[in-house]
């Protein structure tokens, strides 16, 4: 018979190091981030700045994509608990449309935010796709709440679409629409979606 | 004074001969695909099906995703071509609602179609960018033609977001969801946002 798993109530004392010294990276990478933008951060300077050796940051992240990927999920986890127990509008407590409203105008500003550091972690494919589901489920909950009657699943999807990166650089770069404009434009497609016939 | 650039009225004889070559070997990946799908198909392949040296290839292409590249622009030009002047009601000729539909069905099939290549190709960022500004300003054109009032533009960009290939796969792959289901989604969305207040 296989020996059972230890059961563990709290991490041991390592762990904690361990994620301890992850956060201390974590926002170190993102004060150079907003100092220096994206491209001025290096693994050099991370380890200089969180004051660890140059070793410690490779085995930590591997490359500077790696690193890139991990303040990408960070700042993405940060804004999904935000979403989930932050403050109203955006957090729990306001009304569902107020909520809606401040959920699109929250997500298309974080995506901006992240726009460099996508591209410096490479091929988002597996991170938007979390990002994606746990938006998409969230716009779903709400439109529930509103009262929306068909597939709201499909309507959420719908919803958080046109939020999504590659949509924003089309309209913000190459065709140079305010941000105003895009956050008009997705509240005039919340209020068609989820009129009444 | 600069010499004055020569004016052509007709590629010279070397030009057609290299559009010649290029549409040939355009057809020979094409149909090496359909028989063993994008993973089966490599540049020996391609040059031993198009009847050329190896060389010829990879001097075209640069590269395998170079030609899976080549591959993807050469079915969407198709495409557009066929939104554009094909038989209706994708091409013109049916009312504007009926366009929008036939549309959606075909922008999703064929994205469903590129998603192997899109992949193959690397990282699609360029190439989307021109193929969502066509979507875009078809839809945007039928838009106007059905009477829609507001802001056309953003809500053309609405519209077209949730057929892109990133969306479409998280809801078929992830969520199994199927394209009947899908499509039934994309024609209620259409409605909502067409109907008048």
């Amino acid at each position: 018979m296989p020996k059972p798993l230890p059961l563990l109530t709290s991490p041991p004392p390592e762990r904690r190091d361990a994620a301890r010294n992850r956060e201390a990276l974590m926002e170190a990478a993102e004060a150079l981030i907003k100092q220096h933008g994206v491209r001025g951060v290096t693994m050099d300077a991370l380890a200089a700045a969180a004051g660890v050796g140059k070793g410690t940051v490779f085995r930590r992240f591997g490359s500077r994509e790696g690193l890139m990927a991990a303040v990408l999920d960070h700042s993405e986890t940060e804004w999904q608990a935000a979403v989930m127990g932050g403050p109203a509008p955006l957090g729990p407590g306001a009304p569902p449309m107020e909520r809606l409203l401040a959920f699109g105008e929250s997500r298309m500003l974080l995506n901006f935010k992240h726009a460099e550091l996508i591209e410096a972690a490479g091929y988002p494919g597996q991170r938007s796709l979390q990002a994606l589901s746990f938006t998409t489920m969230h716009v779903r909950y709400l439109l529930g709440e509103l009262g929306v009657e068909g597939d709201l699943a499909y309507l959420a999807t719908a919803l958080v679409a046109p939020l999504e990166l590659i949509v924003l650089r089309q309209q913000a770069d190459r065709d140079q629409i305010s941000t105003t404009r895009i956050v008009a434009g997705w509240t005039d497609l919340v209020h068609r979606v989820v009129r009444p016939d």
